[in-house]
């Protein structure tokens, strides 16, 4: 018997790890966003580095691109197109200047991430549900609401030009 | 004996999908950098994103801070100083125009991660070890070589200027 409730005990302290750091990438109870039904999958901003971004311009954001484990193998394979399952998630902030590097460089020349700017991305692959916009679900949130529909209808006119990459703009950086 | 067996069986599993997901971030077999006796932590590129950052002038590369799972805890709730047993890898990329955002944009805006630039650095807390370098212990490798000791000698004075925030110059981006 004590072997039984120390096995037990051990399934139940493991099985408890397990659900702790195991990434989630299923849906949300959030609002979904518009024409895609797109959640914010939970836990997204602990799913691994995919590759990172500087948008000069208007939108002048230090950005992270993260993938859940379909899309962190895919990318890294090289695999197109992406799998049925696939979300890729983009995250922007700021562009700030570093003040200690400075002192450290003494001249102004890192930049890093501030606030959060400019919502938070996704592109779900779904090749049946989403075969109108080349099997990706697209969604922006803006501090955690879904942004209209009228910029979710600009979200594959402009991935169309990457459709040589299943329209998608990154790649991993090894 | 049945519910022994079974028991026993699903600790094996699940150890097995812990070992499986779980991130590496003991020593590796690697050489180990000068003065610290750092070696490269296998797994880093699977560790979860702290922030990221642009480095212009001579530089010139895009970056991401990576942590392991101590690291990121600590980063994630601001603790300072970082306890021991935290480990910083600091990735970096040529800072590659994407051409595709040519044609997205009509003008030429985003910079994107190229090929690996100036190496990878970790940052390794071990407040007894390294208390002379205010519990750090720094390396960095050129594809997997250590830098020489001048280089290394190089590291502390510099995150001196970081002194306020446990030389560590990255903030999480939440």
């Amino acid at each position: 018997m004590r072997w039984i409730a120390f096995a037990l005990l051990a399934v139940a302290a493991l099985a408890g790890v397990v659900a702790y750091i195991a990434p989630a990438s299923g849906q949300a109870d959030g609002e979904a966003a518009p024409i895609f039904g797109v959640k914010i999958p939970p836990g997204y901003r602990d799913w691994r580095l995919i590759s990172v971004a500087h948008e000069e311009g208007n939108l002048n954001d230090l950005r992270a691109i993260l993938g859940n484990d379909v899309a962190i193998k895919a990318a890294r394979a090289g695999t197109l197109p992406y799998p049925d399952g696939t979300i890729i998630a983009r995250l922007a902030w700021s562009y700030d200047p570093l003040e200690e590097s400075e002192k450290a460089f003494g001249r102004l020349q890192s930049f890093v991430a501030g606030p959060p700017k400019n919502g938070v991305q996704f592109m779900v692959k779904d090749s049946k549900k989403y075969a109108a916009t080349g099997g990706w679900g697209f969604a922006h949130f803006n501090d955690g609401t879904p942004a209209d529909e009228a910029v979710h209808n600009t979200c594959f006119p402009c991935h169309e030009v990457a459709k040589a990459r299943d329209f998608v703009f990154n790649r991993y950086a090894p």
